[in-house]
Order: C-alpha cells, then structure tokens, then sequence
C-alpha cells in the first residue's frame, strides 16, 4: 500500500514549527509496512489544499492530512476532503454534544465556532479526540482513504495509536516487529563494536539510535500478521545482552531509566528522596511523570542556595568553604541529608555547573557531582558533561538514575 | 516570489529524522519576504525527484532542493536539475581540487565516486561547502532559480547563510517582520472572537497559534529592506493589549511565563520559593531552566506525601484531615510554610490530582489548586485541567506562574 501524508499549516511554511507529525506518521506506517513515497505541506489556503489531496490521492492509495482541524474559518482540512470526494458536511451529534461538554466543565463560553468541529464529510468514521477538542475522521471511497487527523502532536499520536493504528493494520494485514533494547553508560562506537556481526544477520534487522546519554538497539522483523516474531529476535536479543551485560537495562520504547528505578524499588519496598542543585527539578519532575511514582517517593528538595543547602539538607558549612557547593563531598552531604530528614532507604543527590556561566578551569561547566547514599552508606561519583544548560541537567538526572540502578542491582 | 521546498532523501520517508531543514528555511524565506507555498519531501528516486522538480518549477519561481549530494549513486538531485533543464553536467574544477585536497587532509583513500561531488549542470553557480564535501549550487533558466543545498543540517545553514541568503536577498529587495503577542488565560474561540476585525486589515496581518495554555498572536508586515515595519505593527499590538488587558503576558517567541516571572520577580528585587505536590519539581525545573534563575528562586520542595506536607512544609494535621491535600486549604498552607522555612517574599504551591487515578467525582482528575503566598497574605485558586498526566503537571506548572504574574502585576 502507498501513502502520501498531507500536512496542512501555515505555521509549517513559515518555519515555526518542525514537522515532527510527518515524521511521527511516517516512522509508523513504515512499522505497517506501508510505504510512504511523498510527504507534502500546504498552508491554510482551501485552493492548495484541494489541489495536493486531489494529486496525492491519484498517486497512491491512502493519504492522511494533519492539521485544519481547528474551530476557525481558516482550518479547512475536513471541508476540502469532502469536496474532494463529492461529500456533503454532516453534524456529528457525538462530537457536538462532547464538545459542549468539554467547553462548560472548563468553564469556556461556547462560540459558534466551536462546532465547526461536530462537522463531518457524509458517511466518514469519526475518531474522537481524546486530548482536544479536534475529532479526525476517515473517509473511504472508490478504494480510496483520507485519514484525517489533528495537527497538535499530542493529539495526533494519541488518536493514531489508538484509532487510526488498528485501522490501517487492519488494511494492510502485515506487521513490522521492532523491539527496542536500551543501554546506558556505553558509547555508541563501541555498542557498534561489540555488535559489529549482529549487523548483516538479514532478519531480524539491526540499527542503533542515540537518546540523552543512551543508545538504543533496535531489532526488526517483517511478518504477517498471523506469524509470531518471537523465535526471531530472541536470540540475538540473548546474545546482545550476554556481551552488553549490566548496561542493558530495559526493553522497550516506554521503558525509561526512571521507570526501571521505580520498579527496582518498588519490587524491594525500599523508598527515594532526592536533593537537586543545578538540575532544578528535573529528576523529580521525571521520576514524577511516572504514575505511582508516590510508592517510593518520598520528597524531594530543591536547595539552589549554600544557605538552603546547610538550612534544608544539614550540609556542613565547613564542606561548603573547604570543598564548594560543587563537590563530591558536599553531594555525599546533600545525600545524606535527603536520607536523613525523610527517613527514606535510598537518596540521590545532584550538584553541578549547568552553566553557561560559572565554570572554571578545575571544575569547567558540565562539571557535575551525583551522590547517592543507601543502607550501606553514602558515596559520590563526577561526571564531566558536555552540552548546553538543559542537555547538561538532562544527562545529569539520566547519569543519577543509572548510579541509583547500579546499586539497586549490586544488592 | 513564490518558493518551494523540495526535499530528497529516503531517511526522511522512514521519519528516521525529522525535517528541520524544511523549517529552517522556510523560517529564512518568510524573513526574506518569499512565500514559500509548499514543502515536499521525496525519496532517492529519480522519477519521482524529476517529477516533484517538473511540477514545482511550474508553480513557482524558485525550488530550494535539499539532500541528495552525496558520493552515492543514490545522489542524483543534481543529475535531475539537469535533466529538468535540458543541461548537461559539467566538471566544476575548484571543486575537484577541493574535494582532492580534503579528502587527503583526513588521510581518506579517494574513490572515482568522491568525484561525482564536483560535477554540476552547465552553467551554475557553485557554492562550496566550507562544512562537507558536498558543495552546492544555483541554476538559472527562463526566470526560474533553483538552489540545491546539502541535507546535513550544519552545512545547509552555512551554506544558506553565507552564500544563498545573500543571492536571495538581492532577487528579493523586500522582508517580513513578524512580532509575536503571548495571551495566557483565554482560549482560542474567544481570543479570535475578540480580534474579529483585526483579521482583515491587509497589513499587518494576523494569525492565531495554540501553545500549552496559551495563545499566541503574530503580526506580520511586508516591506522593503529600508522601510520601518514598527508604524504598522505598533497600532494594532496597542489595539490588541487595549482588548486582551493584562492577558497578554509578553512578546516574543522566547519570552516565556517563567521568564515574564522571573524578570518580573527580579525588577522587583524580590525571591521566591515553591512547593510542589502533583506536578513533582516541574515547575522548579521550568524556572532553573532560565540562567541566573537563582537571582529569585531560593529553594523548592516537592512534598509528595501528607507526612512530608506536614514535616516539611509545616501543613496542620487538621486541614489534611478535614479538607484533604488536594483543597485550596493545603495549598494555601503549603505556600505559606514554603514561604516561612525559606524567609522569601513570594511562594507558589501546587496540589492536585494528575491522574490516571486518584480522582473522584467531587474533586475529578485534573483537579488542582495553586496556592500564593505573599507579603500580604496567602490564598489559592482552583483549575480544573483536562488531559493526560503530563498534560495536566504541564498546564499546572502555566497556571501557578501566571497567578503570580498577575498578584506581582497587581502590586
């Protein structure tokens, strides 16, 4: 099968956003096993929109547009497709009612316009939004799809994961398989190294991606639909992490490093506090994203200032003159107290130089401490990280994560 | 002058990256005052680059190639400007010295391929890549410029800036200035509903963007490159703020709430402390993203459990009891015992329920409340949220800083 993905949004054509919906859509249809041949973006101007789908849909067999789907006289994409088609607009009782309700429990006046969004080409399958107030649709005619999807990626992913995935596997009737093996504290170059025969093995497929501070080794298997890729990728699965060992740390997309932590303590009972510096936050922010993150987590602080170290944390003033606030041993300290005043099993600690300015030559920006302290007593390690602010904190929080797992498996 | 973006390469068909360089130039473009009407992205085959070529060639007055360039038999898009163009391919002889030249500084063996990067259609005008070994080019025919630029980022731009921004700027003569005007605390329908009339001055024009809570509404103007944009665009940013009031919160694609916050904060020589249930250092993180974010922030807490509530931040036992953590009651004290421990003059807290569970029907999910801690006193509001749990902490985070926004504009 061929696609054509559409995306409708001046924005796109001005440069404000990247096109990431293209991308997103393409990554998955490639993972259907449908071929995309063209990706196009037209601005919010009905003439061009009816032209690109009027092409798009005589070279190929399904397109699916992205954005237009807002309530104001500029979002066009459902009106176009049904001229396209020959369709009449029909209300959709459904979405109007959804929308009216969605509107009073925000407490929105309802505009007019807001039901511009009820409307439909005749006889198409309506795909609730479940993150807005946009429904996509799908339209079917002569052999022909429009799958119509709205342009907040958010929005997007969810209703293509959910409606319009199933649909199209449906239609397409096989499956590309990907399992995702996740590495933390090796390189990519020596990932490749260590892998280096497990590249030309035909089926299952290898290739490495680089995240913040990962690598992740993707296996892929083409099958139908009614095949089982399980005796495929087991066993390079078994030989990846029989040379990878402890730096494997998870399988799959979904499973991050904060989620593998929280499951290692949860599976002991055992309880985290945290105490951040330089990254702010962060670490409890990602820890926190996790529903349940509450099972272990204790609290967290937040102690920028030398004072807030000594008032909150109990650090050592003395540490604080003789070392800095950027130290191992005022790490170990900040770990300690974290433990201390929340009684937790388990505390992380994170200080450093986030930059861009506060750097010097024997602690350069990237300079950061992690310390971790546990049952057993308390340790720090550096890291020395290279990147600006936000990819420094990031690694910083990734880096903690990984001190806390290795741990949590040496126990 | 109308413009199309056509990008070539296979990688991007598989959405195994994302097209920034399609946003970048788009983003130039419309600085240039050229409308870019349609982006396109094809893959490394030469029917369909030559036919995406063809047709926009006919469209519009200059196509922008991307990608393409390399050693490979697979590179072919300047084969098929050539072939578009009915020219032949000529060997461009700086360019082979170059590629000679460098290929010897990196001790690379050099192969018969490496040459096909120094052939061009007659006539054009290289432009070398001081970034790569792919140089570009430009052809000119019958009024109709096509400029073909390397996919890798980093050599695109410099190649963009550098060599073909100047080109343009001269076929050009004219700009677009565009400002943009940040509104927090009305929704989309109502914004536009407001504007009404604004929408169809001619110039400037007016567009409306969806944000995470916010709206953001940019005026463009076209002119010459020595006409001042600022008499066109100034009445109507001061007609915009007369109806919006204090909802517009700043102008500028990268003045942020937590920047407004902590200008806003700092002007004032004033300092703040947080703390945070639900959204679980989040907010800390989006304001510690900002440097010299610790000019104001002293210190943050993120008080998970009701006994954290109680030991850290010195919430009363009787208002958890009797209102529960999620109540304008806690949030108030949370403020107030944030507040008080760190000595700042201004605290936010943050408590709800993000989901996916923990709702009910009197406080359903998405039922948070941001509690203001003040010189004067403290209270709290109540948000009810939609969406999923990152969503909800996202939007959170929004509303708490623009409660203070508003208390600190008040003063």
């Amino acid at each position: 099968m061929i696609c054509e993905i559409l995306s409708i949004g001046t924005e796109l054509l001005m440069g404000q956003i990247a096109n990431t919906d293209a991308q997103y859509l393409s990554r998955q249809l490639s993972l259907l096993g449908i071929t995309v041949y063209r990706q196009m973006t037209v601005g919010d101007n009905p003439d061009r929109v009816k032209e690109a789908l009027s092409a798009a849909l005589k070279r190929s067999d399904i397109v699916i547009t992205t954005g237009g789907l807002g309530p104001t006289e500029d979002d066009l994409t459902k009106e176009m497709v049904a001229e396209v088609f020959g369709l009449e607009m029909a209300l959709h009782e459904p979405s109007r009612k959804a929308i009216k309700a969605r509107m009073k429990s925000i407490n929105h006046p309802i505009t007019e316009n807001n039901y511009k969004q009820a409307y439909f080409p005749a006889g198409a399958i309506v795909m609730p939004n479940e993150r807005g107030t946009a429904p996509g649709c799908i339209v079917e005619q002569d052999g022909k799809i429009v799958a119509v999807l709205p342009g907040p990626p958010r929005e997007l992913i969810d209703m293509f994961e959910k409606q319009l995935w199933p649909y199209l596997q449906d239609r397409s009737g096989c499956l590309i398989t990907s399992r995702f093996l996740r590495i933390f504290g090796v390189g990519e170059s020596l990932v490749e190294e260590t892998l280096k025969d497990l590249f030309h093995l035909g089926s299952p497929t290898l290739a490495l991606y680089c995240g913040a501070g990962e690598v992740q080794a993707r296996l892929s298997v083409m099958h139908t639909t009614c095949e089982d890729p399980s005796p495929i990728l087991n066993p390079v699965d078994e030989e990846i992490r029989k040379r990878l060992k402890d730096a494997v740390y998870a399988e799959g997309l979904d499973n991050t490093l904060e989620k593998t932590v929280l499951s290692n303590l949860k599976a002991r009972g055992a309880t985290l506090s945290l105490a951040e510096s330089c990254t702010g936050g962060m670490l409890t922010s990602k820890l926190v994203d996790n529903p349940g993150a509450s099972d272990a987590l204790i609290e967290a602080h937040v102690t920028y200032s030398n004072e807030s170290k000594i008032r909150v944390l109990g650090v050592r003033e003395e540490t604080l003159k003789e070392y800095g606030a950027v130290s191992a041993q005022c790490a170990k300290e900040m770990a300690e107290g974290a433990k201390r005043i929340s009684a937790s099993d388990y505390a992380i600690s994170v200080t450093g130089i986030a930059g861009p300015d506060g750097g010097s030559d024997e602690k350069p920006v990237g300079t950061v401490f992690v310390g971790i302290a546990s049952p057993d007593g308390a340790n720090a390690i550096r890291l020395n990280l290279r990147g600006d602010r936000n990819w420094i904190r990031t690694l910083s929080c990734q880096n903690a994560l990984n001190a806390l797992r290795l741990l949590l498996l040496s126990k």
